[in-house]
């Protein structure tokens, strides 16, 4: 079997207006759909970032992923580090976790699920399957909570369900519907947005209007250190782990020795070079994975592996994406023994979908690990065109959440830390 | 696809009178023959140690075994351990790198194989194609040199012709022989056995002689570590890695810290919770993989993902074995970018094997990687009758490397360090 096409298709799907310390979500979100072709008339899918970079290097590397046999993993790399040699050598003899290293797992893990799918697909195997075998028949999710507007600005389409969500109690009343629509039994807050004070507010009562659900906050590294140990201090007992609170390892480390409970990120380290000096200076004590920037599937067990060793938790990070990022997660998060947290998911926030049979259920906040071949879902090509003309609509090329922010309010400054 | 039986056949072969710093290898090496039968007719292989402990413990989990999906290797592990539990709770707490950990280990690894021969022949597939393609097409191995006897005591079978092997000039003499029959580019000495001095001088005959080869010597912690110093300093240029000169790795750490080349270890780094404080002592720089005590093929894919992040060289050990073992460290081989150095192997001091189609050719020091499907090796069961009967008659049931230097040197003791 030989791959004979790469096609790339844009898309973007409404997102509400949602509040991170990085700015706004813009009106619509997006994602790049992959799809490998092969001789034998197989198509293996994959999802990934909808940066116009990704878009450009997809691309250009269509022509030579042609050939490609998808078993051969260790090929596909050989065959994409050429052409991100310009990026790789302008940056990886500095700092092997530089911006070409990261790109360059990211283009493979696209990649390379697609080729996991293929596999699967040829085989009649699911691909948790070919990842060594289920550990768990559904993967617990954590619902998701953001403080938002009620709407965006210029309404490009009808504003959401959820309304305004800008106080402690607003954010409670979404974390009843989203646990009463999905029943997630995991909690995760996006911080960083209100005044320290109110979000310390907003976790006490999450705690007594759910005693029973582990809460984590996640401020995306915009507080100070003091900040960090004032707000865990506050919230000693209640979180089962504090995300990304201060920015730099050094930073981490220090709200970790001060602190009662683990220190997780996604920010501190996204690449396996990351990891030595995360470990030799303590800095996290849980790693946040996501194949979408850790190479992919394999490399992500590898991150396991690597965590089980050190003796760090391992929890899995989200940005917004479809079903097919959804059923990629979920397999990997089937197989991985140490896998110790509720998984990360924008998913409940989103609305639309390119695969076959509708958007995914959770049940009881579990997703059921797909049981048919590879990732176990197909593409509806009338979703996927709707989308992709969406995308070529609504003119957002690239991710940028300051916009939003700033039409709203001018001085409004990206800069960390915020607290 | 399930299992119906799990095969175990004890195997005693023919091994010359090899000296380390253990003492001197019996006349026959033993080796357990595995095979995983499935409801499909498929049979599985694999090989491991052939220790009376193995024994029992496959004997054991056979029923375990029954039901199981091949690639269900999750499954496989969560069979294994209520088995190894009381070796498990003895041990665990107090050291997570103890005997049963590293037990379980060699059990799992040894199925873990025969699993991943079963999914090759299922799917047609080479086990290099499962583990990610390989990257190199042939193995290259190194001419394991060893100082010996001309013959075992008692003679139970004619002598080898290799004759003794107690000399500097003896050993570049063996290291003649084994180049020009098999083309091996690189050479490993067996060290710890002769006088330091005679070793060092040993290895600037070897230089002389084979200008180009690199070259390395494992005396198995025989060494002190002023010893190790000395050897090093005499040695400085020559080698490409010093491999296990002295015990413990505070010991290794020093040793690593005054000489010129890495320090390579298979004996101090033997599993996954021996990593983190090696490398925070910064004990070692190379570590030598074996997928028949790191836990199997994929394990062996983590170990080298550990070596990767941590820029570890990574190499591979081998004990005496056969052609089962050989195509599963040829197919691991094949598959791992940063395998840094040829890999070792006694198998060219065996003159007998199980497999079908006789044994196993280097060409030019490499082995090709087999393309048959799973392992590509099949079972010549007459003369897995021939290796068993062999067994039942040898009387040996566990390898001791003491027994015959002491017939030979009754005050010989296996103490280290030795110099």
């Amino acid at each position: 079997m030989r791959v004979t096409e790469l096609r790339v298709t844009p898309v973007a799907f409404r997102d509400p207006p949602l509040l991170s310390c990085g700015g706004l979500h813009q009106p619509f979100a997006l994602r790049t759909v992959i799809e490998l072709v092969t001789d034998e008339g197989l198509i293996g899918l994959g999802e990934t970032y909808g940066s116009s970079r990704m878009r450009e290097c997809l691309a250009a590397i269509a022509p030579v992923v042609v050939g490609l046999d998808p078993f051969d993993l260790h090929d596909l790399l050989f065959r994409l580090r050429p052409c991100l040699a310009p990026d790789l050598e302008r940056t990886n003899i500095l700092a092997p976790s530089s911006l070409g290293h990261k790109f360059l797992a990211r283009v493979y893990g696209a990649l390379e699920v697609a080729c996991l799918d293929l596999q699967g697909k040829m085989l009649d195997l699911p691909v948790s399957a070919l990842l060594g075998g289920a550990v768990r028949q559904s993967v617990p999710y954590s619902a998701y909570l953001f403080y938002k507007f009620g709407a965006h600005e210029d309404q490009p389409y009808e504003p959401d369900a959820w309304g305004e969500v800008l106080t402690p109690d607003a954010l409670v009343a979404e974390a009843r519907t989203m646990i009463a629509d999905h029943g997630f039994r995991s909690i995760k807050l996006k911080g960083g947005v209100l005044e320290p004070e109110l979000e310390i507010e907003t976790v006490r009562l999450l705690r007594r209007e759910f005693p029973d659900h582990p809460l984590r906050i996640d401020p995306n590294l915009g507080w100070t250190v003091a900040t960090s140990i004032r707000v865990s201090q506050a919230l000693d007992g209640l979180l089962e782990y504090l995300e990304d609170p201060a920015g730099g390892l050094e930073a981490s480390a220090e709200v970790a020795r001060q602190v009662s409970m683990p220190i997780a990120t996604n920010m501190l380290v996204t690449t396996f070079a990351d990891l030595p000096p995360a470990i030799r200076c303590e800095a996290v004590g849980v790693v946040l994975a996501d194949h979408h920037y850790w190479g992919g599937l394999r490399a992500s067990l590898n991150l396991a592996a690597v965590c089980a060793t050190w003796n760090l938790g391992l929890s899995m990070h989200s940005n917004s994406h479809l079903g097919i990022s959804l059923a990629a997660m979920t397999h990997l998060a089937s197989v991985v023994p140490n896998l110790d947290y509720a998984c990360d998911t924008h998913y409940p926030w989103q609305c639309e979908d390119v695969i076959e049979g509708g958007r995914f259920a959770f049940a009881d906040g579990a997703l059921a690990v797909p049981t048919g071949p590879g990732l176990g879902v197909e593409l509806d090509r009338d979703a996927l065109e709707r989308l992709h003309l969406q995308f070529l609509d609504c003119r957002i090329r690239d991710r940028d959440d300051r916009v939003g922010m700033r039409r709203r309010q001018p001085t409004w400054s990206p800069e960390l830390p915020r607290f």
